[in-house]
């Protein structure tokens, strides 16, 4: 069977660099990795899971564990309605779905918009899992020049020019990988150009719960609602392996959704909705997120401490207000790419900016994605100092 | 944004007689439904999946929720081999992997292997779902005449001659919708044409643990391990809203499965993973299933006996060894889509046959599809008593 046709999509995916520094990272437990975008396993709570388990059998019983309506779980639905409240976004039961995962959330929307050849543009740096799930569908992505607080109007404006764009897609707080958030008036601007131009953009805001100072902008859906399709999810606050994310869009589009999610996974597991509903509606839940944004609070300190004592001359960063990413530039002629398998070797990982670029151009190899949520904080200083005496020789 | 352009597949896929019945039936908590193809609510346990949900974190602590391997949970994958090799499938860990539920699998499958215009070839009758996720990857969808048994090999011989075929999609143990189970010799015989000319067959295959009474064959794909992609999952036997299935498929494909799995869902729930794998590896599991054999093998039994005893003469059905269908075909000239509405409004609904054909040829009006599972014990001699009465008046 070695010789099956694949469909142009598996044609279109191959592992990456990142899958690399992985399988590498994997085999090595004593490296201090700023690699790995994932949460702090010590923030992830077994005992809060279990109750929330407990609870949610209790309150809902057997239907926790039965087949039920593609769009979700109605208690979740309800509870996620508040949430999205919280963030200045007002929708009616019939604009939103849960799906499996923030993941899951773009593959239904992609499913549901793109067609091989069209165009999504992207800002740049962006996020790659993305990038590569476009790529999967057979589009063409297209970075839009962007600067510390996101995707430049005027680049925006003539990109929009210039092609006819399935959406748009961006990560308008604490954006993965640069940790930069997008602020109140760019949105603005951003939302009256996707309005204008009857486009559709794709908000993948999966951070903004992860708010460690500062006041949080109004989501970009708030202000192009009939424009924007909002993706947000319980991965960073909750847990990961609970698969539980929250869309919203314009109805009709929910109605092609939903109709290709029936394919795509039937439906998100019930008992993780359930699980997800209690946490959103619980006192525990709410105090369980106060715990972790004081943990992560605490190790961006750290990290920006370090960053500032150890990194030398010629390298600057974005010091973000929350989430998971600090962003670092060398100076020109630093080579990240190239750093990698010395750091490997003693001891710190990281990922190279340059893969966060969709267009893959050489010129970005002087940038580094620092994640530090999943870094022991007793660990941070130690690496970065490591780290920067590396950047320090090869700068 | 009503005016935003939908992909070819969103364009493919619309919500059909189904959702309409399911959507009349959510209004009429009355109805004695044989539609619905969901296990027992009954039979759900949800002391079952509390005490492996606490188990599987005593056992494995916070990986359970974190970000994991995309191909599945390394204690899961492990108890899976197990399952498969009492189906006498030998499987190597490089040709596995974890997905959401059974429609995750055949998305996974499908987004590999399908591109537009492709040929899918089919069961007469087959699982209507399945159809609907070919066409929303633009594949033709092509039924191949079937008999009691499945598929027929020398018409498989055929359209594999006529057509250019990407995979033959098959549920040789108690189909759905048929409950019909393919004999071992004629898995002996499908698996030699496919070998031989080195076509794919994707084996579907959810239901096999549901057996009351006579002896499994093995796997299509203990013939054919080369050529085979086999699906199962734990819907039916632990909970659907786990959503869990396992998949088995030569190994590079499965590279680019994986690849395109990451975008679609990232993984599959490592809690549910966790609990599916405590499920399949302990007592408690095996007592379940054994519990629910039991029960569903008491209303089989009890559906046999009044069908047997209502129905009016010119009317036929197989009687399956397992699952949860009982197929029934009228005389020529029934209308089983034009009863459905009488039905409804007297108090028992099922799904007209004709809905599971790929062809949507008005030849299979005279069929029905019964669902035991999900009706109360007490309730089927009832409601199979109204039917029977109302296909005495219409045939």
């Amino acid at each position: 069977m070695a010789l099956v046709k694949r469909s142009s999509a598996a044609a279109a995916v191959t592992s990456g660099p990142i899958d690399d520094i992985f399988a590498a990272l994997a085999q090595r437990p004593d490296v201090v990795s700023f690699a790995v975008g994932a949460p702090d396993p010590a923030l992830l709570s077994t005992e809060l899971v279990s109750s929330l388990s407990l609870d949610a059998i209790r309150k809902y019983g057997s239907t926790v564990l039965q087949y039920g309506m593609t769009q979700g779980f109605a208690p979740l639905l309800d509870e996620a309605r508040n949430l999205l409240r919280n963030r200045h976004i007002r929708c009616s039961l019939d604009s939103m779905h849960i799906s499996t995962g923030g993941s899951g959330a773009l593959h239904n929307v992609c499913s549901a918009l793109l067609d091989p050849h069209d165009v999504v543009l992207v800002e740049t740096p962006t996020y790659g899992p993305a990038v590569k799930e476009f790529g999967s569908h057979g589009a063409t992505v297209v970075g839009v020049p962007s600067d510390d607080f996101g995707i430049v109007p005027e680049a925006l404006e003539e990109a929009l020019a210039r092609y006819d764009v399935a959406f748009v897609y961006v990560l308008p707080t604490f954006q993965n990988p640069t940790g930069r958030t997008m602020p109140t008036e760019r949105r603005e601007q951003i939302a009256e150009i996707v309005v204008r131009r009857g486009t559709s953009i794709v908000e993948d805001d999966v951070y903004s719960d992860l708010r460690y100072r500062g006041v949080s902008p109004p989501a970009l859906c708030s202000f192009a609602p009939d424009n924007t399709i909002y993706i947000t999810s319980l991965s960073k606050t909750l847990a990961p392996a609970i698969r539980v994310g929250i869309t919203v869009m314009p109805p009709d589009l929910l109605h092609s959704v939903l109709a290709l999610k029936q394919g795509i996974d039937m439906q998100t597991s019930t008992y993780c909705q359930a699980i997800a509903a209690e946490f959103l509606g619980s006192a525990a839940g709410a105090a369980h997120l106060a715990h972790v944004i004081d943990a992560y609070s605490a190790k961006l300190d750290t990290l920006v401490d370090a960053v500032e004592r150890h990194f030398p001359q010629g390298f600057r960063w974005l010091e973000p207000e929350g989430g998971m990413f600090l962003w670092v530039e060398g100076p020109r002629g630093f080579d990240a790419d190239a750093l990698l398998g010395t750091a490997l070797r003693e001891g710190v990982a990281f990922l190279p900016g340059s893969v966060f670029y969709a267009d893959g151009d050489a010129d970005h190899r002087n940038t580094m994605r620092l994640s530090f949520a999943n870094v022991p904080r007793a660990d941070i200083d130690r690496g970065i100092a490591v780290l920067a005496a590396l950047c320090e020789d090869t700068a």
